[in-house]
Parts: C-alpha cells; sequence; structure tokens
C-alpha cells in the first residue's frame, strides 16, 4: 500500500476540489501533514463552518449566512435601482462588484438552462424569478449570462420571461476585450464588437 | 464586503494549501458549496482524521499511523537487506517504492541542512540516524537528498557520519534523465552525467 489508511483518505478526498489532481493532492496531504498542521486544522474547521452556515438567500439565491435575505438584497439603496442583473453563479457577482460599477440587484441562476443534463427552469429557479418580475417593480433585467451556447440559450429565454411581463431587457457587451488586441482576438468575438457597435 | 464572514475563512483558510492563490481559493470554496457540499464535508473530516492519527515512525521518521512504528520498517525482508535510503520527505519515499527497485529501509530527514533558516542536524533528526548506524547492522547508506545546494551539504554531512561509523556510503546517480536530449539538459547535470559515466 502506498499510504496509510489516514493519508489515502485524505489525498482522495483532496481531489474534490477543482483543478486537483493525484499528484496536487499528495502535495497538499504532505504540506499540510509537514508544515501546516495548524492551518490544517483551521481549515477542516472552516470548511465545517461554512458547510453549516452558508445557505442561498431566498430572493437572490446568491450564497448567504445567517439571515435568508442576504446583505445586496436587504439594501435599500439597491432596491430602488429599479435594476435586476442576472449572472449565473455568485463568482459572477464577485466579479460584477469588484468594477464597483453595478449598484443594483442580482439574480444569481446557479447554472444555466441545459436540456441535456436535464436542468430546466425549475433547476435555476425561473419559476421564482417569474415571482420577482410580477411583484417587484424592476424597470431593466441586465442578462450577464456567459456567451456560451447554454448562456445565450438561458439569456433567450429568460429575455422572453421578461417581454410577456412587459420589463426592458437588456444583455451586457460582447466585444474586443479592453487591452486586446485585433489579431488575438477569435472570429466570432470579433463579429460580435462589429454588431454591437456604437456611435463614437 | 467581498464575501460573507464563514466564507472569506473558508476563502482564507484554502491559501494554506500550496499552489493555491486568493483566485483558486474562491474558485475552490465555490465548487465546493455549489457543487459539492457532500465531498466537502468528507474532506473535512479526513482533514481531521489524519491529523489526530496520522504521526512519525520512531525509527525512520516518515508518516505513520497508529503503531509507532510504520509497515517498511516492520517489515523483516527490509530489515534483513542492510540497506538504509536517506530521502529528504515522505513524497520522496513514494516516488522510490513506486519504481519498485528498492527493497531496503529509509530514514526520513522531514526536511535539510539549512543553517541560514536555522534548520540543524538535530532539526533533521540526525542524533536518531547516528543511534541507528550504532545499533543496527547497516551494510550501506544510500543517499538520496536532492541533488540542490542543501541537498547536497546534507548529503555530505551524513556521509561523514557514515564514514565516522565505518558504514559503506552510497548517492544516487545523476544525469541526463532518461527520454531527455543531451542539448536540452543542462550544463550541470551534463557535466554530472560525465563524471559519474559507467563502464559500458
Amino acid at each position: 500500500m502506498k499510504y496509510t489508511p489516514s493519508l489515502d483518505q485524505l489525498i482522495q478526498a483532496l481531489q474534490a476540489l477543482p483543478g486537483v489532481g493525484p499528484r496536487s493532492a499528495q502535495r497538499m496531504a504532505f504540506t499540510l501533514l509537514e508544515q501546516k498542521r495548524d492551518q490544517a486544522n483551521i481549515l477542516a474547521q472552516a470548511m465545517t463552518q461554512a458547510l453549516t452556515q452558508i445557505g442561498h438567500c431566498s430572493l437572490c439565491r446568491n450564497f448567504s449566512e445567517g439571515d435568508s435575505l442576504c446583505p445586496t438584497c436587504r439594501s435599500d439603496k439597491r432596491r430602488n435601482s429599479g435594476l435586476l442583473c442576472i449572472v449565473e453563479s455568485p463568482a459572477d457577482v464577485v466579479a460584477i462588484e469588484q468594477t464597483g460599477q453595478y449598484s443594483g440587484l442580482y439574480f444569481v441562476l446557479m447554472g444555466r438552462l441545459s436540456p441535456l443534463d436535464g436542468i430546466g427552469p425549475e433547476d435555476i429557479g425561473l419559476d421564482l424569478l417569474e415571482q420577482r418580475l410580477q411583484q417587484e417593480s424592476i424597470n431593466e433585467l441586465i442578462l450577464a449570462t456567459n456567451p456560451t451556447v447554454e448562456g445565450e440559450a438561458t439569456a433567450y429565454y429568460i429575455a422572453d420571461l421578461a417581454k410577456q411581463h412587459t420589463i426592458k431587457v437588456s444583455r451586457i457587451a460582447h466585444g474586443v476585450p479592453i487591452g486586446g488586441e485585433l489579431d488575438h482576438v477569435d472570429g466570432t468575438t470579433l463579429s460580435h464588437s462589429f454588431v454591437g457597435r456604437q456611435a463614437f
């Protein structure tokens, strides 16, 4: 046997982390046990605590702790903005918040429509979204799903939903990234940047 | 605030893992919380268990569980081989065991001599090693420390120790790796491969 039982279990379990294969898992386990036992203890506790404490906001479905509403959904300023941005994952919220540009509400799908994987409208909370569209006074729905086939399909589906409730819908711009060079950008992106051109 | 408190603690704690920075830690935390809660629970438990169960073998200093001696040190076949291989870390033992070439005992330094970092002979268990050289019947000491400045210094120090006890000492070969090409190998390695050439 290559490892002792507990070590073997730890190395197996570490491979649940994204991007961690057998070799990195072994390296992680050895580093934790050789040099970082205190930090490993803290990590194990932090993980247990996060799993018990962190649930989902009942309004936007983002991660939330303690209360049923997350701080973003509780903010009056954001509620009054009348803006609702649809994203696929909590990481997208973090990315958008870091720009400091947006101060509206979010709705986190926690996925995307994917009929092949059996992920339908309810699985990404679109029933909840439809309720919100009915009950809240939303001026504009901003679709910020990823520019993938599934993300686009999800955007179209939600746009349809919004139009039924006569709410204005927009899609974030896709085009050449700032600092990027034209001849390094793929053709589809470049096409998008032409279609989406704006008056200068 | 970017994250909820528990999430923030988890993301901080994950950065104790080698090669994990803020971005990967965020990705790991989100993946665990979004899609892999069961596996995260298993990971937290495996970590706690490994930390409480895994200690060091009293003879070879490698990781050991339960008994004070690891299975390798308990094996009669290995004890009778008269071979003792010195390595820097448990990962080195795993790598050597995977070759299937070696069937002797190990001594794991859990580090290397490094006066600048305040790591002296006792810190890497050389007092324990000297005891073993006195008490056990060892025919050959194989030095398999890393070919770095500190690894070499450690090897020289241990070779000296072995000579005091008139025990045969060898160093694993350094040279062009199998499958490597001469013009891609650095000069120092190539020099080593010439110095260490063997009759064909």
